[in-house]
């Protein structure tokens, strides 16, 4: 099924960060998302209190919260999630009576050392299989966003019954059909495929985990996904979402390098940003680095002048 | 752009007949939709009176007006509309400040006599330029329903944006695209398969009318589309609507044919079913009308029977 995202406009979630949930969910729908904060003291893991601050701060607003979003594989973050954290979630969302959507389309990517797990493993019980919908999609675990195929996962009757009559508004084209098919029955090309993949992306991760180190660029730790969360906060002007905006500009018009604001992402957190490293191939990351390197000492010479 | 029809959420159209409409529009947006009625009397056209009717009643009702929907060639009665009758609709929505939704799906299935005209070519002055909204689609013309490609032209520089938005959740796979650049380029081609597609629609009605007039069966004639309006009203057991789907029941389960009945149009006028002639071979054809014409002779030996 294709964009199963749009499938959410029955609810008011609250949402864990990731820039494209408000295009997908909040230009079209009613629906209203609340960012859930986390910071680096903690490698921004979403904690119970964030969750239960943001629920009750909600809540006092007059509005209702039907449903916690979540990406896991985390975008922006590139980290995975264990039994334990989604346990947590699982939790929360039967003590407050959400629902929780879980967005797993990085669940292929996972390049290590942990493992994947999956929020089907954990919510097995009935407490939650009627509360519990995977959205994923083959853009990211076999390189073809253009496909536009993506997929739901729901023991809910009442969702599935929704999502077969919207499927009517955005089907597949049969050529596409057709050769799905054929590239899903190919077993033995999806395994290599994908762990070949993998085995890149963790390869690349290195190499970009050794130029930050050399430029001494601040990162969370990741092992999934396309890209990495890392910290230019020491090159703000002064500390404010305005100042970070007006940093991003200056990185993509005259340094060239193009990342994610932190605040796109909705990150309180100023200096933030997301860095993506597998579209590209090794040298073009390395000139990448580079340029933030020179960039970060021409501005720390500049500061030493000026203080 | 794929399915825009979707578009029409800002509007309270009043309908022209086709059973797609219902499902296309309200059942996903809020929008409701206002059959307007015509008859046998005229071969069904829609008059003026018959718009003002049902604008004055549903206005009535406290509800707004915002658009005539209309399906050019029209669904289900095969027939094309000249530019006197184009040319009275567009008067009638700069009348009443309405937006005219223009559904030309079927633009290229005109097997004459008449020519096919746009409502584009009508509706140059700038009284109805921001006003008149195409759909179509590569589903008829082409043959290719399963392709999902959808087109809307607007000279509406909002309806644009808002369908430009509205595509991220409805784009074409870029298989698909690449596809249908290589088909739509080939004009030669295109040229002859609608030509010769024309051609066959063509003979194929007028092996369909031979048959309606050998089973006596009353008819709209036709000139485009895959279909044509018959009369089966002397098959009715009693004159309900209820009877016009035990009718299609009827046929469809023991005399093996399957029409679309009127009441799914909205047709008030008990009897008239939509004969599709266009998916089978030419001996299907004979076959069903050969049916078709055994079960009526059997139901009027039956009814002289029981008289």
């Amino acid at each position: 099924m294709h964009q199963p995202l749009s499938l959410v406009n029955f609810v008011e979630p609250i949402m864990f960060h990731c820039s494209r949930f408000d295009r997908d969910i909040t230009f079209r729908s009613q629906v209203g998302l609340v960012p859930v904060q986390s910071s680096s003291e903690n490698n921004f893991l979403v904690t119970r209190k964030a969750l239960g601050q943001a629920y009750d701060e909600t809540v006092k607003t007059g509005r209702r919260v039907k449903a916690i979003l979540m990406a896991s594989p985390s975008n922006p973050l590139g980290v995975t999630y264990d039994k334990d954290y989604l346990q947590m979630i699982l939790d929360f969302i039967h003590e407050k009576d959400l629902h929780l959507i879980c967005d797993e389309i990085y669940a292929g990517t996972v390049y290590g050392p942990s493992k994947f797990v999956s929020i089907a493993e954990v919510s097995g019980s009935p407490l939650y299989s009627s509360r519990v919908h995977i959205v994923y999609g083959i853009s990211k675990i076999l390189g073809l966003p253009g496909y536009r195929v993506g997929l739901l996962y729901s023991w809910n009757q009442q969702v599935l019954a929704a999502a077969r009559n919207l499927t009517r508004f955005s089907s597949v084209s049969t050529r596409t059909q057709r050769l799905l098919v054929a590239l899903l029955s190919d077993v033995q090309f999806l395994r290599s495929y994908i762990s070949e993949n993998q085995r890149r992306l963790g390869e690349r991760w290195r190499l970009v985990r050794h130029g930050l180190e050399e430029a001494c660029i601040k990162f969370v730790e990741c092992e999934s996904g396309f890209f990495c969360w890392i910290y230019l906060g020491n090159l703000l002007n002064a500390q404010s979402s305005d100042e970070e905006l007006q940093l991003w500009r200056t990185l993509l018009h005259e340094v060239g390098v193009n990342v994610t604001p932190g605040s796109a992402c909705h990150c309180e957190e100023l200096g933030w940003f997301r860095l993506c490293f597998a579209f590209v191939d090794d040298s073009t990351i390395g000139v990448a680095l580079n340029r933030i390197q020179e960039f970060t000492a021409s501005t720390q010479r500049a500061k030493q002048k000026a203080g």
